[in-house]
């Protein structure tokens, strides 16, 4: 089989590849291409991988040529964030918007001309939720919460996810929306999400580096690992069409946690020298936005695939120690 | 004050120019001029008005030339109907989609100009709820009923509302967005929209004419009358930004009326021989796609800007009478 994953080359993307290179297969079907379409390079590792192909150009200019091109499934998880979108409206529109309007359309084009219809997972996000300032956000976001997005990140996933079902529903594409929760803990440089300090207090001390803190420590927020967060996907991909029950959108799973909390198992994990390397000092910009989040995800419809959360955050933690074994760096904290 | 009503020649558009030349002002302000967008030429009455100006073209063609023109409100009635969009789903996404992003881009460029946001009524519909099949639908949806649209125009009105409510968010625009019930009794011949007989059932006998009635008598619907309809749409319009408690989207008021309550003021109001004209014969395709609408709305959020629905069919039959009291021939049945 032959599958896309768009943003192939980020974060998520790159690690979806090595989950799916290291499997062989992918819903029963050995895995023989692998396209990583995204405006950057791929790494390096997934480029030596005789099966992957790397293409880099932004992915609206890519759809048109997907017309002529088979995939059996798509990963779309190529998509500006947050902070970005807020600066830029037109960015957000094209890259978040129009882009996966072209790739649907080009993969309705592929079953008008009789292909059969590509399995595509759509990669949305918690940032669908509110709050709706007429309706108060529940205590705990689950699968059928009112989205009631406040950021034009959030109202884009959340149109998508209904042009997703709308092609879904006409049966153009077999597709299906996976609302990501935070992803933590990133590895590299703070992004541009505001949601970017939430790996940053654990990622920077673990490296010996002094991290500052934007919010109070009883801010709470779902987030899970990485992998999980990848294992979600290709669950959700491998999913029958009927365990979706006629809808195409879901939660992933969410580790609910406070910012004290992330702290406490920092702690444990890495010990009160890398611990104190974290500051608080409030920014009242990212406090703000981050005030209008949820505190809390339930993620039914996954646990209906199996799919379960992480129970403690220093397991979270451990993870992201055991991907960096051999990068001395960014353990230097716990080391020194 | 300069308004642009696009879909001005249709039932509902004429019908709301109509009102704002009668009242003459809105929000306060003196209507100088009223620009009916639409594909097809506007009534002769609304032309020969010296403050109206007909356009016929697409109005996604429209739009470019929208840039560079300034209007003080809009109300954003075009649209494809829900059958035609799912014959021809490119028709849907053109009119129902594309040709709405660029009227809000059109009015952005304004705003970017340095123009005040120009205010926005946007005509949703009752289309945008479900049923999710994952989620029974409820007795009465209401204003926070998770929207689940099973066709591609519900999609497109639900994912048009979040386009409106985004650029409002950003201040790009000062956008409303009303959620239509079924319109009954509209005038002229039966169109595309599955929900044609809830007029057919009424208009035809009371021309004398037979009509089918393609679904049993205990389907429930909720309903507006044209002059409700027209109402709401201009007290969305004038009711200040702060009544939206920080939401765009509302329900404009429904009577939630049974297909033998319709009838049944029928022969109240037009006698057992304009009643008998009326037969039953299920159409499973119509039969199908209604038993999936919803059976009542409440409009708890129009109540608070003073929308209050009818109260008996009766009323909204004699209103239509009342329309057609110059036209002899819509009114045959009660005269024969």
């Amino acid at each position: 089989m032959k599958v896309l994953i768009t943003g192939g080359a980020g974060f998520v993307g790159a690690r979806l590849a090595r989950a799916l290179l290291a499997r062989g297969t992918l819903a029963g079907q050995n895995l023989r291409a692998l396209v990583l379409a995204d405006q950057v390079t791929a790494p390096a590792d997934l480029l030596a991988d005789p099966r992957v192909q790397g293409r880099v150009s932004p992915l609206l200019a890519a759809c048109e040529g997907l017309r002529s091109e088979a995939f059996d499934g798509v990963f779309h998880l190529a998509s500006a964030v947050s902070g970005e979108c807020e600066v830029d409206f037109d960015l957000g529109l094209r890259s978040n918007l129009d882009s996966t309007r072209a790739l649907l359309d080009a993969l309705r084009h592929r079953t008008e001309s009789g292909a059969a219809p590509t399995r595509l997972v759509f990669s949305s996000s918690v940032a669908v939720y509110g709050p709706d300032p007429a309706v108060p956000m529940p205590a705990v976001v689950t699968d059928t919460t009112l989205p009631a997005p406040q950021t034009s990140y959030g109202t884009h996933k959340l149109i998508c996810e209904h042009l997703v079902a709308d092609y879904t529903r006409k049966g153009y594409i077999d597709g299906r929306a996976a609302r990501l929760m935070t992803v933590a803990v990133r590895p590299g440089r703070p992004n541009g999400a505001a949601s970017s300090f939430f790996s940053g207090i654990i990622r920077e001390p673990l490296a010996g580096v002094e991290s500052v803190c934007p919010v109070s420590p009883d801010v709470q927020h779902p987030v899970s690992s990485p992998a999980l967060t990848v294992r979600g996907l290709i669950a959700v991909y491998e999913a029958s069409r009927e365990a979706f029950v006629g809808r195409t959108a879901l939660n992933l799973p969410a580790l609910n946690v406070s910012v004290q909390q992330m702290l406490d198992a920092l702690l444990a994990v890495a010990g009160p020298r890398v611990r104190s390397l974290v500051r608080f000092e409030r920014d009242e910009r990212i406090a703000g936005i981050v005030a209008n989040w949820p505190r809390a995800a339930s993620a039914q419809r996954a646990a209906g695939l199996g799919l379960l959360p992480e129970r403690h955050f220093e397991d979270i933690i451990r993870q992201y120690v055991a991907d960096n074994a051999g990068n001395p760096q960014a353990l230097k904290g716990m080391q020194s």
